[in-house]
């Protein structure tokens, strides 16, 4: 028989440019289900919740729900909180309170670990209630699914700057010789290996690719770069903000912390800012940095379109497979296809997904473990969506020199 | 009489989105006129035209040429260059080997410092040549002009980048309550400006500017984001990389020249950093910094049509400007219409724009000095484009609490 109550939707976590697509995705399926008797929003994920802050999503227009899968960013709000036993309970005396029988949460793996835990106590005490994970993440360290809404319009944005600030860098190649792109990802080097996605010859930018997943070692990098700079041509070297050392070290810690001892004092600043230092003083280069930060995130310019339908795709699945009496499951992208590319959803586990990460695969990554491989690029190449804009690339020929060299 | 001979056009300074869009209106335009024997590029400026390397851009496919208004960054290459009393004499020598008698440098007040001083030296030695600046500046500080090709576009991706981060730090306030969306700039707050212009309602992202014309009050600013930190929305902070002091000092210079004293031990970074740390050390409150850097002024996905058509509008406006006989001037832009927007075309002397920097004026700058006023949006509104993409924009009209508060 039909579980007749609420349905409840919470985001969390980092933004991404089509975590509301998913959220439109939840809206426009549920209302798909009669069972479904009220469609509720959790203000800024378990923290809002926990002061029993939750919206009607029904009340909200059509044409706001249409405008929702291009809008970025988290519309009802995120958060990143980890629940104590205490607030467990009290989110079970709201879901009571309110006849909520579906609980739909869109994150990563701590969101996995906190719709699980959600699950259990509802279990426990025999609160019937369907659980289910939505996957959304920038990073895109999710095991058991293909990928992670969110990563493809990431991927875009990082692709198209690394293309745009590389013609940038060469122009400018008799000033600014090094150009570090420092991008996010944390332990996982998924964000800064999509800056190669728009190379299209040998030399296109980024020249140098550095990952969380290889130690970072100053000397080798180094090398790379006086290598590519001697072609003079510029050089542009992509880095993930978590890079470590060979003992699993933060390379560079952000010291910005609160009640840190001195201002003024203070250590280093992030990975863009440590290697414009680091090459000045060893190789007495002039570098610069780009950090795009929350930007790249969440830039409704790049959006992927294929990021955009699989994340309602997803989040309609999840949906789906709640009425149909699933719980306790994340949905998760089976590529099934290829050529022409195509994925499906599955279903794994909220426990497993909950600890579980997945770094970028060694056959990602090429011996050097200074670049990609080939299968990155097969691999990541339709998550982007359509074609990116096409560029001029002028011959520049060469007209004869008349005079002596002087 | 017609002057015959080859033309030359250059590209110098930083990179914008649209100059190869006024490499395009030269090229096209030059080709309407007989007198012009043929269209040479200057590779990487005044740079590479000091080792006689030049191009021949009437080799190029019109395929190519057609990408190019739409390809940003500078597909010449570029440079920052003083020239030397020698390097002058080298170039008209250079000139006369290969009778060009057209010179048109894309570029900014120390480009037209160059061509100015080109043209006086061609003049001295009885050389015949038309020396014409078009003007190119994302940061739109050059006088006696409307406003500079480069800006549109900077403009626009700033606006959407400001729109977009803001909306992350609306999503996540309660994690990252302050965010700092550093700008170039420089000398003049015409960037940090533009971050204002895809506000649609009061509380939209930027909720504070800092602009360099206003001299930095690290008490006043850090008020000001308590105020908005306090109406628990989050607060953005549009910042330009060159603030400066009472003094007119800069507050942060960026020390990473080549052969600072020891590495570790260097000063502070750009100013995106130096907030951060300051927002934690005297207000306790966690911030983070987004910095574009040169993604921001060569990002293809946000050229503004009306930046690309001026670009090319300017440029071919110069190659006609030099056929009919003028010389030593810059080609302008002139407002003759606000509603409906439009643009002539007019001149000034090279050596007026050499020596004259435009500061954001008083009008656009608000008494309190931390925000612009609605004058600069009407000024600034028509330069980006086309209409933004619309967003959502829920009601989340709340659900009636039925539990006590927690």
């Amino acid at each position: 028989m039909a579980l007749r109550g609420k349905l409840l939707v919470g985001q969390s976590g980092g933004p991404t440019a089509v975590i509301n697509a998913s959220l439109a995705g939840v809206i426009e399926e549920a209302g798909r289900h009669g069972e479904i008797k009220g469609i509720y929003g959790a203000v800024n994920g378990v923290v809002g919740l926990l002061q029993e802050e939750m919206v009607d999503l029904r009340a909200e227009s059509e044409g706001q729900i249409a405008l929702l899968p291009n809008t970025p960013s988290a519309a009802l709000g995120s958060c990143r909180k980890k629940l104590s036993e205490a607030d467990y309970a009290r989110l079970l005396a709201i879901f009571q309170a309110h006849n909520i029988r579906y609980f739909l949460y869109l994150g990563g793996n701590d969101s996995a670990d906190t719709s699980h835990r959600i699950g259990l106590l509802a279990q426990a005490a025999a609160w019937e209630m369907r659980v289910m994970g939505v996957p959304k993440t920038v990073d895109n360290d999710l095991a058991f699914t293909d990928h992670c809404p969110g990563y493809g319009s990431v991927a875009r944005f990082s692709a198209l700057a690394a293309r745009d600030a590389g013609l940038d860098s060469f122009a400018m190649r008799t000033v600014d010789t090094v150009k570090i792109i420092e991008t996010m990802g944390r332990n996982a080097g998924w964000i800064t290996a999509s800056t190669a996605l728009a190379r299209e010859e040998p030399g296109d930018s980024p020249h140098l690719i550095c990952l969380p997943e290889r130690a970072f070692d100053a000397d080798r990098l180094l090398a790379g770069i006086t290598r590519q700079v001697d072609r003079g041509h510029g050089c542009v070297v992509a880095v993930c903000e978590g890079l470590r050392d060979a003992e699993g070290k933060a390379l560079v810690e952000f010291k910005h912390a609160v009640g840190m001892d001195s201002f003024g004092h203070r250590q280093l600043g992030g990975v863009g800012d440590y290697l414009v230092a680091l090459i000045a003083e060893r190789l007495g280069i002039k570098a610069r940095f780009d950090k795009a930060g929350t930007i790249q995130r969440v830039f409704g310019l790049a959006q992927s379109e294929v990021d955009v339908a699989e994340a309602k795709l997803v989040a309609a699945a999840a949906v789906r497979s709640a009425c149909e009496g699933v719980t306790d499951h994340m949905v998760t992208l089976e590529r099934v296809s290829q050529c022409p590319y195509r994925c499906e959803v599955g279903l794994a586990p909220l426990e497993k997904v909950a600890h579980a990460e997945r770094p970028l695969p060694d056959e990602f990554i090429n011996e050097e473990g200074n670049d990609i491989t080939p299968a990155f690029l097969d691999y990541a190449r339709p998550l982007i969506g359509g074609p990116l804009p096409r560029y001029a690339r002028l011959e520049l020929r060469r007209v004869t020199k008349l005079l002596e060299a002087s």
